[in-house]
């Protein structure tokens, strides 16, 4: 062993901290975790901690960073002050933005980044003065919490403000569990846009960002279930797309891998969220790019140049949702690339997914397509 | 979780090892070892249990194979034969051939492929018969045991005779640790050769078999230092070196990876030996390849179908022997993929490899092959 072996404390033992650990293993370091949830997918890959193990998580750690974006803003401070250690990246000022959908608006109009029109909302008075302004349908959303389509209500007609009021407005008071402190709803208005894309970059220590090509990604019940990349007929978004993503990264600070969600509109891109981690739409890069995704970040956190985020072939990722298809179908497939994540099965859970990378990805596609919800 | 994850237990613990398992883990299974070394690379994959926790071994898995091909013929029969277990992959005979140089040879000439001329030597008399039948310069070796260039002798001239004699007879007789048991010494002929290649094979249960590419090799210091994928100016070649590999592979009735290393004369190609299991000219195939050939053995091992054996991308493999290089160095270069095998420096060691997927492989390859020398 050398010195230079660093130890990775990661928040999160989901499979996006199992993917971080094994690109962190290949180049000669460790992961641990830190995750109250038995039996993660990242339990195979490292030692766990529960946080009520903080202490040991913190001895165990050289450096810190996370795969959940919903850890809490405590910890990841605490983390990211101590003595005698590496710091948390990202930094926690991208974790505060990213855990509060109006904030994360707010910012991104201030960098000149648009979005949808959007206000906050702290009453049904303000909700009805919303609807007035941003016309309807609009969405009504928690500003905090929720994820995968959860905690929010798309208000078509004037007789759904009362309901969705009833089904949300719990967050505001924080009479209804859904969010650990109340906060103002945001209400957000509708446009037009004819597809969603993200794109993922990663910026170093000191500075240097490099972007992952735009991509393309289809959601199903509200959870994503594919992603094309590269994106098709792009090519004129991409500027834009990058000039949106480093003024978020240089304003942050950030170090590691940012994702941006974005829809595409008649008049360009409009931003929708970011993720202050690895992200599903990026899972491609594992076999489709020069440097995935995962190594990428955990070149950042520890300080090493970044790598080549260009494509090595055009790939498609799908989602394994609820329930693992037959594995000795799915591998007759040429270029099929199949990501276990050792998750029982469960309705509307991501347990693994699948990367084609051939020579006909809209055929094998279509085909392991039918096999998932067969 | 479903009924269908199995465990493998691996004989051996090795980075041949970790590598089968981290191909295992992504298709949601799961690895056990056995190795008596401390601190093995595979630990980080799975359990590892000792050769005198075989039974622990045996009941934590449902399949066995190896990555150590001087695993003892007897602990392999044993696994082979259990009840209620699945069978080991690959088969013992294999392991028989692999082990014994000289019944190698005798199988290869037996089924019409071509090899070095070679006798038997059981005596400083025969030796001398040797060398006036083969001719000098010679290869004295042992029949078993040995790798990397160890437990061989080469004659060049009559006064090597008795040194050679001294240095490897006691295999022989069995009194110097060499092997296990004593086994006659095997004398081959010079043959001129231009360069060393390999294919590596796999064959499923059902008996399906898929080629990777030929590979050219080089060694320093009797050690494999470079792996070139494909082999420049190799196409004439490949017919014979599958048609080679595709008879062995059916006289074994071969389950898994199998690699044939071949030398390149005048007349084609000569067979030089066999490995029973994955093999490090096939490391460049994780990122090279359409499938890894450590992925098709945990394929072939489960009774899956194989997977797609085609190129993606020319490939450079470097292995990293004794020291690590400056990996922040090592990272500026594009299209270099950096696998580290936690192992501690030391002479002549194999502690980690380099894959180079690049527009320019010439050129990158010179600079890193100057860092892991400087």
């Amino acid at each position: 062993m050398t010195d230079s072996i660093k130890t990775i404390g990661i928040l999160g033992g989901g499979q996006l901290g199992m993917m971080l650990a094994q690109a962190a293993l290949k180049l000669g370091h460790r992961c641990v975790f830190l995750e109250d949830a038995d039996g993660v997918p990242a339990a195979l890959y490292g030692q766990v901690f529960k946080y009520n193990e903080l202490d040991d998580f913190i001895t165990a750690s050289d450096v810190f960073t996370l795969e959940f974006e919903n850890t809490p803003i405590k910890t990841a401070k605490s983390l990211a002050s101590l003595e005698h250690k590496g710091s948390l990246f990202p930094p926690t000022n991208a974790l505060e933005i990213a855990q509060d959908r109006l904030a994360e608006k707010v910012l991104f109009n201030r960098l000149n980044i648009d979005t949808v029109p959007f206000m906050a909302v702290n009453s049904l008075d303000e909700l009805q003065t919303a609807t007035n302004k941003l016309g309807l349908p609009l969405v009504l959303k928690t500003s905090r919490g929720g994820y995968d389509g959860k905690g929010q209500f798309v208000i078509k007609t004037q007789s759904d403000i009362a309901t969705a009021w009833e089904e949300l407005g719990d967050a505001v008071t924080g009479d209804g569990g859904l969010t650990d402190a109340p906060a103002p709803l945001i209400a957000e208005g509708f446009i037009h846009f004819s597809r969603e894309v993200s794109i993922i970059a990663v910026r170093s220590q000191n500075g240097d960002i490099c972007y992952y090509p735009l991509v393309e990604n289809h959601h199903t019940n509200g959870i994503l279930s594919k992603t094309i990349a590269p994106a098709a007929n792009a090519d004129h978004l991409i500027e834009q797309a990058q000039s949106n993503i480093s003024k978020i990264l240089s304003h942050l600070d950030y170090v590691g891998v940012l994702t941006l969600e974005l829809f595409v509109s008649d008049d360009g891109l409009i931003a929708n969220e970011i993720a202050p981690r690895v992200h599903n739409s990026g899972h491609w890069t594992i076999e489709g790019a020069n440097t995935s995704q995962f190594e990428n970040h955990i070149r950042a956190v520890l300080g090493l140049p970044l790598g080549d985020t260009g494509i090595i072939k055009p790939s498609v990722m799908l989602n394994v949702i609820g329930k693992y298809p037959d594995v000795s179908e799915l591998l007759t497939h040429t270029g099929v690339h199949f990501h276990h994540y050792h998750k029982a099965e469960r309705d509307g859970r991501k347990i693994g997914h699948i990367t084609v990378m051939s020579d006909d990805n809209d055929g094998i596609v279509t085909n392991i397509t039918q096999l998932l919800t067969s």
